[in-house]
């Protein structure tokens, strides 16, 4: 895959603030050819192209990906197109919402080549395609840039990219086909630094390890934060919020990563987590962000997925446990809000809970 | 306290919706004369009086009780005034938000002779009173009537008045004591009963019982509606906020009950709970409609009580656990909203979790 002549062929499935830089970072290096699929910003991208201002990059004007798409592009036999090298899916990881991820880019996926390349936050999230892909290297994608997109079409890349690509550990895959992964993120990784020393692109080696520790965050701040409806300096500010749910989120996190995967956070990263944002930046995590715009929000994977390891491991996540309960009720909130096909009955005919038992 | 002929001294504290229908019972059962302290609403009633739509009263214009005061008078040895036989509290309690409930009607009680009933939700109320007035009977008010005002002034009164009344057992209280306090309720009850049959003022001779009862509802529903911003009709419908939350919250205050004060719950009380509201009430608990207006939520009495009893007496309530913890964070944001003293710093310097990790 990839070769000094030939430009690696990126299909980019998400093309919001972090997609577009990863997409931007690409093209920059001259070593990827990367087509996008748009969604709610087709329109403007189409007209005017992004308009974006980076730490890393500088001022960037009317810029495009080789190819802008309004859909997920076939890729088989019959079409004329070749086939992708990567699919690379900045999207949210929402698994309970349909369509399902796999589903949505199987079109473009060639079996035994196309490398899928997830930069999503949470656990778990390669399963999906290891049983959809089986012959598919799935590579892991975790950055720490800071981006955010407004109006559509412009972004503000505030913070350092840094992104650390690896391979999730598939069961059943071969030791052939493992080499075949580690060499797509390898080349992944070379061409996502070609474009210049001002990005951090690494090879990650031990992807549960990153995986886990980046869920100390997500699964304590992001989620508190979702239902709080408030930023993280707040929350160190009243302290109780950190004494009460904070840190004892993360030690269940601690827990449950050593005892369901062997992965052994160390002791101090907890209180390195504590005061890991800018306090000056008053840092809304992404669920927050998510819930103000009323869209749906990535518990299962951030919360969901290590509550499901705990669960099956046999360690106690109290705290985590009431967190996923609440976090649920906000999507249920949000699926009022944005699925035509929920909506709360007014009478309670029928429901399980919906009879009188008068106080 | 009180003759055939002379009429009972009240003074209302806390003229809001359930207070005005509380005082508007006792003057229109003859037995009562009540001088009711109005803050937010004072002006409106003193230009137009109360307009009231009651369900057991009917429709009332321009009605005023016997005085109209705008803040808790003084009654000593210098006053001119006569002793109150009654201060009712309705105020919202929140004895984490100064000032404290017995220091602002302190002026208003003489020792030995004032009985104090508190018509407030929640546990442990009466403590921080037996405390400041050894000497007067505390009365426990619980009511399931549903009242609310707006504009100031206009009050709705939708559902049914049913109101328990009873004595707060004071370990300290001599049995003279008892007696004097059990006849003080009972004849508040009578001067309320006096009102006419629409009305069901009944006395509580379990007060411990009742209010354990309720807070199956106010630990529970009440606490998550705050949280999560929605109704009691929603979470039904959801199923699984029942399932994860409003359940398990209401099995560990009836175990906590058990465990610390000995108050038996019955077990078939919980799927009474689950459905007590009207389905197509979609009704909106106390706490979030605070949360709504950007107000205090009384949620020290309704959840850190019950929290701290099984606390004390080893009873594991995870769920409460986490539940107050983020509700103190609500209460957080409102302080941030309607305490000018409170200022959440731009920078972290000083703070103890103000400091910068980096992750």
């Amino acid at each position: 895959m990839g070769s000094v002549d030939k430009k690696l062929q990126v299909l980019l499935v998400g093309s919001g603030a972090i997609g577009t830089m990863v997409a931007y970072a690409l093209e920059k290096g001259g070593k990827a050819e990367v087509a996008a699929v748009l969604r709610s910003n087709f329109e403007a991208v189409f007209d005017n192209g992004f308009t974006i201002q980076s730490v890393d990059h500088g001022k960037i004007k009317d810029w495009r990906p080789t190819s802008i798409l309004d859909s997920i592009p076939s890729v088989n036999e019959e079409s004329w197109r070749a086939p992708y090298d990567y699919v690379i899916v900045t999207t949210k990881n929402i698994p309970d919402i349909p369509p399902s991820l796999p589903d949505l880019i199987a079109p473009a996926i060639t079996p035994g080549h196309t490398a899928i390349a997830l930069i999503q936050n949470g656990l778990n999230i390669e399963r999906p395609f290891f049983s959809v892909f089986p012959t598919n290297p799935v590579l892991s994608g975790i950055t720490f840039m800071g981006a955010i997109e407004s109006p559509p079409g412009t972004i503000n890349h505030h913070n350092h990219d840094r992104t650390y690509i690896g391979v999730f550990r598939n069961p059943a895959a071969t030791p052939n086909q493992k080499d075949i992964a580690i060499h797509a993120a390898d080349d992944l990784v070379n061409a996502y630094r070609a474009c210049g020393p001002n990005v951090d692109c690494t090879y990650e080696p031990n992807v549960p390890y990153s995986r886990w520790r980046k869920l100390l965050y997500n699964a304590s701040y992001n989620g508190v934060a979702a239902i709080l409806g408030i930023d993280t300096s707040r929350m160190r500010f009243s302290e109780h919020i950190i004494d009460d749910l904070i840190r004892p989120l993360m030690q269940e996190i601690r827990a449950t990563a050593k005892a369901a995967a062997g992965v052994e956070l160390e002791e101090e990263l907890i209180e390195t987590m504590i005061t890991a944002d800018g306090y000056d930046k008053f840092f809304k995590p992404s669920m927050l962000q998510d819930v103000e715009k009323g869209q749906f929000i990535e518990f299962e994977n951030l919360v969901g997925e290590p509550l499901r390891e705990a669960q099956r491991a046999g360690v106690a996540t109290p705290t985590l446990k009431v967190v996923y309960g609440l976090l649920k009720g906000l999507q249920f909130k949000a699926m009022e809000g944005n699925m035509e096909e929920v909506v709360v009955p007014r009478s309670g005919e029928g429901l399980r809970y919906g009879g009188c038992g008068k106080s």
